[in-house]
């Protein structure tokens, strides 16, 4: 398809796929002529994957650089594209760390999962235990505990759908799109949830 | 203590605990004399619910007026502020809504939580659904229902932390604060998890 096409089917205005192409975003289409080139469906999924990460994950341009590189020159394990997509999200939302926090660390530890050393991630986990309890919400490490034990339940199911994936670039871009798509989708569910279980307490 | 110690124990600076005033999201506080004003710890959890809710909930004025409203003519049952709570959050988060996607409300029926009629929730719901699976997430109704069992669980630890609080007006502080503060501690578990769980299945 013309550019012109890849724009009416991503919903995505054509200066725009312009400047994803400058950027190296997007892969340069098939040239037909020294002004036209002729894109597929792999340029559409990954118009698709950058709008998402602009639009409703908030990553900066140099976030999604390093997605789409870690896509496009697969490391050996999906397992390190997570690694890679969770370090460019906890970029975009990580302004200003302050000191990260032992006593979180060492309750990740406790959880045996081995991932105490994620280190961004786990200052993400730090910063935002640090932010509630100052402002009032005890979060005992029992508490967090069952809320870790709750997420972790969802991602089985993340890792699941990533399993069901007919290529590894299929499952490697659902595990990326799935960690800034689905958290709007688990926020809205907890939300019912708390409802649900305010009424089933009265 | 006075304003400017009330200041220095929040954190807040004076200029803007005097909005807070102006707005009526904090109470005057007990007149000592024309240009005086006594303020009491009632008065520093008021300021830290109300920085809480619009640095980190991203809450507007106007909900962050329903809120306060609610909790200073508290309705009947904690579960009526907590419908508040949500409605104030969702009309902060929810700038350009589709239409409702009947699919979404309806497996929201089968759930059997009673909470198909929480319009605002399940409309933020569908929203993200639809979303997801625009950019290329399949989330079957399977997968959602895993999802919802997973936030159910971390939905029994929030309403937990709010009974456990001393007072009524406690608890709904609590409810409300946590709604806001908990998301990012959860999202933050939730990439830890998915991290625990890709190597686990390498």
């Amino acid at each position: 398809m013309r550019i012109s096409e890849l724009a009416t089917e991503s919903g995505v205005p054509v200066h725009t796929l312009k400047y994803y192409l400058r950027e190296g975003l997007l892969m340069p289409g098939l040239a037909q002529s020294r002004t036209r080139a002729d894109y597929g469906p792999e340029h559409l999924d990954r118009v698709r994957l950058v709008r998402a990460l602009v639009e409703h994950g908030g990553v900066g341009i140099a976030g999604v650089h390093r997605i789409v590189e870690a896509l496009d020159s697969p490391p050996p394990s999906p397992h390190e594209v997570l690694g890679v997509a969770h370090g460019a999200l906890v970029g975009a939302t990580e302004e200003d760390a302050p000191e990260p926090d032992a006593d979180v660390r060492e309750f990740v530890a406790r959880l045996g999962w081995g991932v105490e050393d994620c280190q961004p991630i786990v200052q993400l986990l730090a910063d935002a235990v640090l932010r509630a309890r100052a402002a009032g919400i005890p979060l005992p490490d029992e508490d967090l505990e069952r809320y870790a034990l709750a997420m972790r339940a969802a991602a089985e199911v993340d890792l699941e759908v990533a399993g069901r994936a007919r290529s590894t670039e299929e499952a490697m871009r659902i595990v990326v799109l799935g960690t800034v798509l689905v958290d709007p989708v688990l926020l809205a569910l907890r939300r019912l949830a708390q409802t649900a279980e305010s009424a089933a307490r009265i």
